[in-house]
């Protein structure tokens, strides 16, 4: 079969450049950066991320939609999207670089990396406590495959690991909470909170004052940790700031935001406490995930059945 | 048996106030800070960290020398040590910390923990390349239980480790080298060097410039990167500083000094790619490795043989 003759694919993705997907899917499917006409028939997959509004609502033959990331919000917020099936990227490599981030997070708010490098600018040797990683809790608030990879780099350590999530989960030395129910006595046993949530209308905006103030008061660090490595509309950051000069929160590791690229007004950039990365947790590199999605399109076509299929009513 | 019936415990250190220690080892034993007179038969032990020079020369019965920490060369410097067996700390909380201190500074370099902390001060939203774990080989330098405590937390990351002990080791999944032979293969095979040798005559000022230009120069990170978490004095400081202005080292993670503390004269604490704490990364706490040594004395005055002593040829 040669290469016009199957599916085309459709490229749409904002914020970065689309040239290396763009490069690697050509290698054995024609691809569209752009469909024309907008109801052309040959254009039978999108790959995307946070795609033009609207672009794929014409397309005739649309079967699959590919996501570039582990989370499908970005897609989602297209209220004229056509109801064909979503798959999400689960790729060894986005789940090994997010397990790191979180362990190297984790690891620096344990080991009081801010303190020290606050004590370097101004020449202090001062040797502060160290407390022992038995006695911290952290807390993995979304405890699907991302959160139980962090989990099994974590325990080696001897940390203690409490997991939250929407469905009651079980993993061995865990702590597992779950349902609303679950949250409060979760948040309340936990240090240091990882936040792994998928961006649903339910979990917008969760990461807010009040869930921060349900931390636990009193453990060994001096004051709980945040860590979001999820999305930036989970948290607001306004509140961040707020729990952060209120004493409610120690310090934060904040890979997300609310808007992209966090505004240089923003005060989260110059506070003390604060760590930024620019949503560098677990990038989606091309050279990993655009083979996979080109073997699932093969697949597919043979009739095989479609893997990482999202689940539209929950979201994720 | 009477507390004072037994063998009286002299406890000699600089650098830090002994009152807990005191405190501690007092609940078992008589404990003496000065000995008076200087030939006083009834102090059977010592416990020591950078001893007063000749404080135990003249004690007639001293029967063990016990060790605050798992080095020795700060008792062996006293050129009037009398020939007792020096028993060294062997704690599992010390190596949960070595350990903590190795993964955290293992993942700042291969996470670009110094670009991101020097972008977030200029407010830049720039996302660096992140290379797979499986793509950096870190090599730990003195491969005894430390280093493999250490190896121990790394492997299950994907990175690819090597270790190098002056006496053939093997552990699986680390690729060995021992002895003069297998250094500059270990070297030039390694992007991470983290350094846990023993301070010894032969390991005295190792850690120097020619030493680091042996790293692998065309490695994934865009440099070699030392982590020095064993003696201050297997380093040369001002080599340390040329490598990394030369080029030849990336960034440098250093818990220990030539001299300590740190002189605030010292151009390290300024260096943008140098990450500094105090000789933290494992300290020694009274509440953790008291009661173990006041054990070993009970043991050893029931005839049972001694634990962990150090061989003075060896140094360790």
């Amino acid at each position: 079969m040669s290469a016009t003759a199957r599916g085309r694919v459709l490229l749409s993705v904002t914020g970065f450049n689309p040239h290396r997907w763009y490069e690697l899917l050509s290698k054995e499917r024609e691809v569209v950066l752009e469909p024309e006409p907008l109801d052309d028939p040959s254009i039978e997959y999108a790959v995307l991320w946070k795609q033009k509004r609207g672009i794929l609502s014409k397309l005739p033959n649309l079967k699959v939609i590919f996501s570039i990331g582990a989370g499908v919000d970005h897609i989602l917020a297209d209220d004229l999207l056509p109801d064909v099936p979503i798959v999400r990227v689960v790729a060894d490599n986005l789940s090994e670089h997010m397990r790191e981030y979180i362990a190297w997070r984790v690891l620096d708010h344990h080991r009081q990396g801010m303190l020290y490098r606050s004590q370097q600018r101004q020449k202090i040797w001062h040797d502060a406590r160290q407390v022992l990683a038995k006695e911290v809790a952290v807390g993995i608030m979304g405890f699907g495959h991302l959160g139980r990879q962090a989990a099994e780099m974590l325990l080696p350590f001897g940390f203690r690991i409490n997991g939250w999530s929407r469905r009651p989960q079980e993993m061995a030395g865990i702590s597992c909470y779950s349902g609303e129910e679950g949250l409060t006595p979760f948040l309340n046993a936990t240090d240091i909170l990882v936040v792994l949530l998928p961006l649903t209308p339910q979990t917008d905006g969760i990461v807010n004052r009040s869930l921060l103030s349900k931390l636990r008061k009193d453990g060994p660090l001096g004051g709980p940790c945040l860590i979001n490595a999820g999305r930036g509309r989970l948290q607001r950051d306004d509140e961040i700031l707020k729990a952060l000069d209120e004493g409610i929160l120690k310090e934060a590791s904040l890979d997300v935001f609310e808007q992209e690229p966090l505004a240089r007004t923003s005060p989260l950039w110059n506070h003390p406490r604060v760590f930024i990365t620019p949503h560098a947790a677990a990038t989606s590199y091309a050279e990993h995930l655009a083979g996979p999605m080109l073997t699932q399109m093969d697949t597919f076509e043979r009739g095989e059945p479609l893997r990482n299929v999202v689940d539209r009513a929950t979201g994720y």
